[in-house]
């Protein structure tokens, strides 16, 4: 039975804070928790609604019952999907030494993140790597714009500088969205190495700059005006582009 | 000097019913306000709070300080950026016969359509027609997330079924994405005609799929299993290989 104490716990976990210092987050939605489900990822609590189950089957002797005030209480989203689970935050693998990886510096905004991550999957990124001050991945929005992806995707947390020393010094590729790169349409085929992507007000930091092996730029149409790509645009168009050249 | 029936007809403005009756709309933020100072649309009324005046300078003979809390009833989002515009609906341009046209199908998320907006015209698409259950283009999140590209895009709301059938009409393609078409990255070049992006939830709807002469898949890796793209991050890939081929 779920007890007030046990709601409190999970309303905790709209925080940041709590879900580092407890090492659990909260997925919700039928997709999220049905890829939730499918995953390796270790289910603590599995909570619907009944008019959820009216519409949806779930089979998972963890399931329990609660009320529609219950769920509200829990949900950190603005509709509650109606299902919820509680689940163990789980430990980045080791970075592999294979296939393209993905570098965000200081994505914020949770959406953004999240459509990152589930285009990333798309064109078979499967490691990513975020700057410290990134949008926390465990973030409810994020795992709700990851239709699942965020699952199946192995995503470290790191010093960037630090992290792209090192690709440099294995004399991988660091490529990098910049104002001006190389014509994205233009390039003729990608190295294996490292993507980087810029923050949504910033772009690259600076300390990152002098990293970039290979700047790239996405072409903007002839007397387009628009300032700029939203970031997980331009990323989505950037790999979209390397998959179709590797 | 503003009054409280103002405030009450500015707060209207979030409604769409209400939008439609005096055809205004608001548009909030520095750079959204920017751009429609730049464009030719007819601002009728300016508010900006101090605290933003003190930020950023703007200049115009319109511009009435408002305090912290009128700015917090007028506003419609979540945070009030401190400057909004009240400005009347520009009537939809005809639709020239030329260049690529966008097609959208029942865009229901205002995010996704005003990154469409954006990303269109980054791409140089100088025209969109959205289906008559998109989203209204001037609800004030769409306004937000074309970073002010909906100042200069034409975009007509009418009926799919009969304006693609025009097209078609015409001799010209029909590009759909749909889930069996050909390979978007192996596609050599783009005729002039339309490309038609479905909805969020149900793709492009039966009635318009014989519409369709030219269907279109942005292929996903090997092994992934992600279901599918976010509809806006779908958009972006496809303009940018038009744009890359064009």
């Amino acid at each position: 039975m779920i007890t007030r104490n046990i709601i409190k716990t999970i309303q905790s976990l709209k925080q940041t804070k709590y879900r580092k210092e407890l090492q659990l987050f909260i997925a919700e939605g039928r997709k999220t928790v049905e890829e939730l489900l499918l995953s390796t990822l270790e289910i603590t609590a599995l909570y619907a609604t009944e008019r959820f189950l009216k519409e949806y089957e779930i089979q998972d002797e963890r399931l329990e019952t609660v009320s529609e005030v219950q769920m509200e209480q829990m949900s950190a989203l603005d509709t509650p999907p109606g299902i919820l689970a509680v689940v163990k935050t789980p430990k980045p693998g080791p970075l592999k030494d294979d296939g393209m990886v993905l570098a965000l510096d200081g994505i914020a905004n949770p959406g953004n993140m999240g459509t990152i991550i589930r285009t990333a999957e798309w064109f078979g990124i499967k490691q990513i790597v975020c700057s410290d001050d990134c949008v926390e991945i465990w973030n409810p929005k994020v795992i709700q714009a990851t239709m699942g992806s965020i699952f199946r995707t192995n995503i470290v947390s790191t010093d960037l500088v630090h992290f792209l020393d090192s690709v440099k010094l294995k004399g991988k590729a660091v490529y990098g969205a910049l104002l001006e790169g190389e014509n994205l349409f233009r390039m003729s085929q990608w190295e294996n190495g490292v993507i980087v992507i810029g923050s949504e007000s910033h772009g690259i930091r600076n300390n990152l700059i002098p990293l970039i092996t290979h700047p790239i730029t996405i072409p903007r149409a002839e007397g387009s005006v628009t300032e700029s790509l939203n970031a997980s645009m331009a990323t989505g168009i950037i790999l979209a582009n390397y998959a179709a050249k590797s």
